[in-house]
């Protein structure tokens, strides 16, 4: 038993499933059954035992939970941030796809720091998680070989597959950068800057700059040192990074973001300069979260599948879980939104 | 041990403390010290036990965890939702602060289902978690019941103490709403509207509402219903509440919403309908989170104290943890934000 047992619990005997299983008058085989859900149990029977817990206050514990099919019913996500909700659509819909089957969730966030997730992780892998959701595909190895060691299923969102041994759900960061750079160059900008996450220990950012300065290279343009700012992703570094690219002369026409929350902070700082969106300066996201459209004018994004990524995360984990078979990785499309913040080259912002 | 064993790791043994011990070459004890950051390990050691159990690939089973203090070095957080970052300061603040001490937090959101929060004290519980942290006041007894049972601390955020029995660090939602209506009162607005969150299950939605309401009877008006729309969260409902309200005839002239979403979404459909903020229309949100002033006009709003109150509760865990003594509860102020969408009652829109 490895509950918390201060002097208020040892006060109390905490239930045991032996006694929840004397309550609802049924065998502790069939206490288990019900409690992990594999659905051979008569849903009265599941209800008996159910109200037996509640009445109770039964906690499976470890060693009960570990008896029962070797599982624990929790999986465990560690992502980068919680702010800006840049990975809370698609937590959110992990955490639906495993709570249909009464798994649970448990969220850590590594603030990017590859130290910090491996504590978390080891400390997941503590807790007896059945299977792990990392962000992104590049870490230290020993990150990978603490997974590897237990054989916890572990699967790997927002990244490219094939930049990846291992089971990556995700999509293509350069290409999808490459489109945007791309869009822009259509519509007749050449004066072209960027702001981007920080690109250390992060493959996403990474990918994504990549992508910006190959299209840019592939068109006869460059995206030279001073063309690319690198800041944390917040509204008021992005409108400081956006300050500086504004600054040059001739400042750039379009600012391409490394995601929703600069792009915002971009817009800030052209209000502040005076700039008319797009007229004078076009400006584009990536992400495609809720801010977008809460800003003004709303922001020309790339559509991340956030829910598709959940959704695909939580149904490959559940079934490797269960059948042991290692899935394989998945790629899913972006889609490039246009809105108003992108805009055709005026002859103004030209000159 | 109750870590996932599936063929992969059953085909090779877990490495146990004792391996730890004999690859650092001193003793169990110290091995679990040492995890346990109970300082009383010499750094030189500390290194020796940190290599050999990366080395291994140890990860402290719930066996070797309980030993050691009876504790996990994990606390658990139930949060309502990671979308649009309400929560998200208050969490980071919270991991920061148990961080410090080597204490990992694992986050769940229950969706604003009080079932689904039930589940998840559960699940945490049964994670050996030493401490919860859950947002609100208000639940089922059922749900403390279980928090008592296994005589675990827990504190709950967001809330006014003298409301609950329980340890609680938050603010007075009631006695912000009353402030804020004044506050609008004070510019000359008569016809005020208000779009709340669901108030079921939300204590802090429903004072916030009661607030707002006792505000407008002590000075002589009222919330009618027909001035109160309950929805999500949400920009897109929020923006739908607006209308709804904007199209009353004579229509209000000051909107109060819930939170910042909701406000930002007012914004939209104030724009939609050619109105002017704060011309003809003024809007207050409440939190003060990023997207108060990514939007345009930047919203006069309720500054909650996010990383106070995430501070304070993981202090006051770390500390209740060890001593087993619970702590008083606290209450935090919150303070108003003057910003541009507040403005004075104009004779057009007054008309």
């Amino acid at each position: 038993m490895a509950h918390k047992s201060t002097p208020a619990s040892d006060s109390r005997r905490v239930p045991t499933i032996e006694d929840v299983a004397r309550l609802a008058g049924v065998s502790t085989a069939t206490v288990s059954r019900s409690l992990n859900a594999t659905g051979r149990v008569r849903e009265a029977t599941r209800k008996a035992v159910e109200s037996a817990v509640r009445e109770l206050g039964y906690t499976p514990n470890f060693g009960g939970q570990a008896l029962a099919l070797n599982r624990t019913n929790t999986v465990g996500a560690i992502i980068p941030t919680m702010e800006n909700a840049i990975f809370a659509r698609a937590i959110q819909a992990l955490q639906e796809t495993l709570a249909a089957q009464k798994v649970t969730l448990l969220v850590a966030t590594s603030q990017y720091l590859p130290e910090r997730e491996e504590e978390q992780i080891r400390a997941l892998l503590a807790r007896g998680v059945d299977g792990v959701v990392l962000i992104g595909n590049r870490r230290a190895s020993s990150a990978y070989a603490l997974l590897n060691a237990r054989g916890v299923p572990f699967v790997l969102l927002w990244s490219a597959p094939d930049s990846s041994p291992f089971v990556t759900i995700g999509f293509d960061n350069s290409a999808a950068a490459i489109d945007v750079t791309t869009r822009i160059l259509k519509k007749g900008h050449r004066r072209i800057g960027m702001i981007s996450g920080l690109t250390a220990h992060n493959d996403r950012a990474d990918d994504r700059v990549r992508g910006v300065s190959k299209a840019l290279t592939d068109n006869g343009l460059e995206l030279a040192p001073q063309d690319l700012v690198e800041c944390r992703y917040s509204l008021a570094e992005g409108e400081a990074a956006a300050m500086q690219l504004l600054q040059r002369q001739p400042r750039p026409t379009a600012i391409i973001c490394g995601n929703d929350v600069l792009a915002a902070g971009a817009l800030r700082a052209a209000r502040a300069l005076g700039l008319v969106v797009p007229g004078d300066l076009s400006v584009v996201g990536f992400d495609d979260i809720e801010l977008a459209t809460a800003v003004f004018p709303p922001l020309a994004t790339v559509r991340v599948p956030h829910r598709r990524m959940g959704v695909a995360a939580g149904e490959y984990l559940l079934r490797w879980i269960v059948d042991g078979k290692r899935p394989p990785s998945l790629t899913l499309p972006t889609e490039f939104i246009e809105r108003a913040s992108l805009g055709n080259l005026c002859d103004e912002a030209a000159d």
